[in-house]
């Protein structure tokens, strides 16, 4: 465990600290707290900070033409995932991106869509540490139209690993801070060789004294400004680690930090498959079950939400309510919940989805992910299936294709309500099956279908 | 280029040569060449080589608590598409999979269920290397009870890397062969550094100039089975890598090929998930429009198969006939396609699905992969929607039930054939998306349902 933050009185541990006050997962919340008290306690735990993020790469190694920090994930760029987890770790002041010419306008464009804050952008070079140089002039305030200060402490972080946490980014700024460097490493995952110039192995290293040097890092800003204003050509073309130059030019010996495995680079292809994966799976933690409890369906609907909570257990399933003010639902929002199942009252209206739906669209929720919404009915078996009321179900059809312009996806699932409480467990289980479906593949190709259980 | 294996006449790359006689694309086919003298040239070409799996890990590194070769993909365990890889390579001769007691039962049951071939199982150490020695004294007949014979190459790889294709395989054997010793390599992602004792940064290694060392790796057998029997037990505790043995206890210095991308340990959860994006998408490579050509439907069924064609222009859309005799579906099935689009003549009928569901229950297409199908009806407009034959459509729940213990995900679809051709190509443009979303996604919790486009 790192040292707390020199002055930070308090736990030993300023992660979860922090954490509490200003951490990802609780934002929505912080945001309702004091602000001005929390940031008065920050002021004096944590330096000025600033982070540089080189984003000029064309990735090559990913075998497709968009470079891999544009490339989508569930529509949206991997770079914009990158900047909402830098952003939301409220005392990093300022956000230095350095894009090539070509892509600066895409990367105007992502932060406005996405309602990136604090981002600042210049000029990448041809290579990773010139553009990294590029963003450390910036903070310098050596750019004359330049509005940013100087920090204290500089973070860098590549703008293709989208997973860095408070927790890890605080680590290196306390370390860097007392030792003058700090970077996170890894254990190896394979044997590290040196050829020989013919092309076979010269030497094994040793994989237990070894590590994989990974992101994010951090230097004083002087130490690691003064490295690059003092390093060879040479170093700028074709050296990749910024810890090696700050020990070159500065003779300072970095503190090397654990980091976790979700910090590693998205390099491949298929490293692409598995950011989208961690990201769907991530947001698909939290069901919020929306129903009108006064009424008579209240039964069942508790029943297909009891089912969900069996079913899926690693899943936390919450209640919504849409009354008079909707202030429950507005609260779940804010938790940034993206997975709502709506029980519409009278089985072939969609009054309390449309409601939802109206919700929905008010708030900033769908802009960052894709937000499903699923719309129950429940079916009285007594009743025709396939009658006129039935097809009134159909216009889910076009609430569907209007709402999925707001980036909402919406389904109907109709559960059969049989009077056999066998059968009627099979259709709750089935709906909750689809209802896991849905949510676990955040699948456009199938917004608008009416799903039967 | 790694030059061809002594001995061995015509063109100077094995590679694709051996492919064309049993590679694992065209596997099928050769089925249906004369075996005996493809067999023959084979053996004037490649020595006797066997292989060895160690499969003894914890999987500690993956945070689950099965270890991560038997972590399920497609609900199949991750090692048996590693032995899948493997065995469709026809000049390996045996392999070789050393398990721990407590798994080999499981691993029984994976080797019998998926009819895979040529396996023996070995108990396994309790590391790595001395799972290895199990697996090469097994081949060396030291155990009374073995069936193997001595091969004179023998391949290394892990059960935990599922992608290796038979061109990998066949460089590092021929290098062997040739050198003693080989294996596959990539470049580094990450710097990797030395941490002094006490956690700083003592040395970067200059990335340009190593490697990672990656599997499969080959040896002639007397080198290595002579460096395990002379090691330390040191080594065999604690040691990684058998290139390294091979250079310390026989002075054979192994020659480093360049390994694919795919060659990637899983080692991570977020390593399952790619795997799992991977295999889903190679799987969904083509599509087979089934389709009676003698009937009316005829037009609209090959409208739907060119739009197919535009939307997804990656995928390889081909008809088949269900026919008198069923001859092309059959062709299609060995040509492992594992997407079929069925359209029904009669819209509320399942006839031509039914045909379809037979030859696939009748033929092993689904042992390895869940194959989705999808049962196409054309409704006209004027037709009333939700009627009594409407109803006949829910029929395909029991169908989907009945072969999805077969490992078929079928799925209704019902496309409107609107007289407006503008409106007509918007649903067949809808119906191609649908079906591209349960291709891509393939997920068993929708099979049954009858979608709309």
């Amino acid at each position: 465990m790192e040292p707390g933050p020199p002055g930070c009185s308090g736990p030993a541990e300023p992660g979860p600290r922090l954490r509490r006050l200003c951490g990802a997962d609780q934002e929505a919340s912080a945001a309702l707290l004091s602000r001005a008290g929390a940031e008065a306690e920050l002021q004096r735990c944590v330096p000025a900070v600033a982070a540089v993020l080189p984003a000029g790469g064309s990735g090559e190694r990913m075998g497709v033409p968009t470079p891999k920090q544009f490339c989508p994930i569930l529509d949206r760029p991997l770079i914009s995932y990158t900047l909402q987890a830098l952003e939301r770790v409220c005392w990093i002041k300022d956000i230095v991106v350095a894009v090539t010419r070509e892509n600066m306008e895409a990367m105007k464009a992502i932060i406005q869509r996405y309602q990136h804050q604090r981002i600042s952008l210049v000029e990448a070079g041809v290579t990773r540490h010139r553009s990294i140089f590029s963003g450390l002039k910036a903070l310098a305030q050596d750019q004359p139209d330049s509005q940013l200060s100087k920090p204290e402490v500089v973070i860098i972080h590549d703008a293709v690993r989208p997973f860095v946490e408070e927790d890890v980014l605080l680590k290196v700024v306390t370390a860097a801070k007392e030792h003058g460097a700090a970077g996170a490493i890894r254990p190896l995952v394979s044997t590290v060789i040196c050829p020989s110039a013919d092309g076979c192995l010269d030497q094994s290293l040793d994989r237990a004294r070894h590590r994989a040097s990974e992101m994010p890092q951090a230097f004083l800003f002087d130490v690691i400004y003064e490295a690059y204003q003092q390093c060879s050509d040479y170093d700028l073309e074709f050296g990749t680690e910024c810890l090696h130059l700050a020990l070159k030019y500065c003779h300072i010996k970095a503190k090397l930090v654990e980091g976790s495995p979700d910090l590693w680079k998205v390099t491949y292809k298929r490293d692409l498959y598995a950011a989208e994966s961690i990201i769907k799976e991530r947001i698909s933690q939290q069901i919020c079950m929306v129903m009108d409890t006064k009424e008579d369906e209240e039964h069942i609907g508790h029943r297909l939400e009891e089912m969900l909570k069996n079913e899926l257990s690693h899943v936390k399933v919450t209640s919504g309510a849409l009354g008079h003010t909707g202030r429950d639902l507005q609260q779940i929002i804010l938790e940034q919940c993206y997975n709502f199942v709506c029980v519409n009252v009278r089985a072939y209206e969609f009054e309390e989805t449309q409601k939802l739906l109206d919700v929905l669209k008010e708030s900033d929720l769908s802009i960052l992910y894709p937000v499903v919404v699923i719309s129950v009915h429940f079916l009285d078996c007594k009743s025709v299936p396939f009658g006129q009321k039935m097809e009134n179900l159909t216009q889910i059809r076009e609430f569907a294709k209007e709402v999925k312009k707001r980036n909402i996806l919406l389904c109907g699932l109709l559960i059969y309500y049989p009077q056999d409480e066998q059968k009627l467990q099979d259709s709750l289980r089935q709906g909750a099956t689809i209802i896991a479906t849905l949510i676990k593949e955040r699948n456009s190709g199938l917004v608008g279908q009416l799903l039967v259980a």
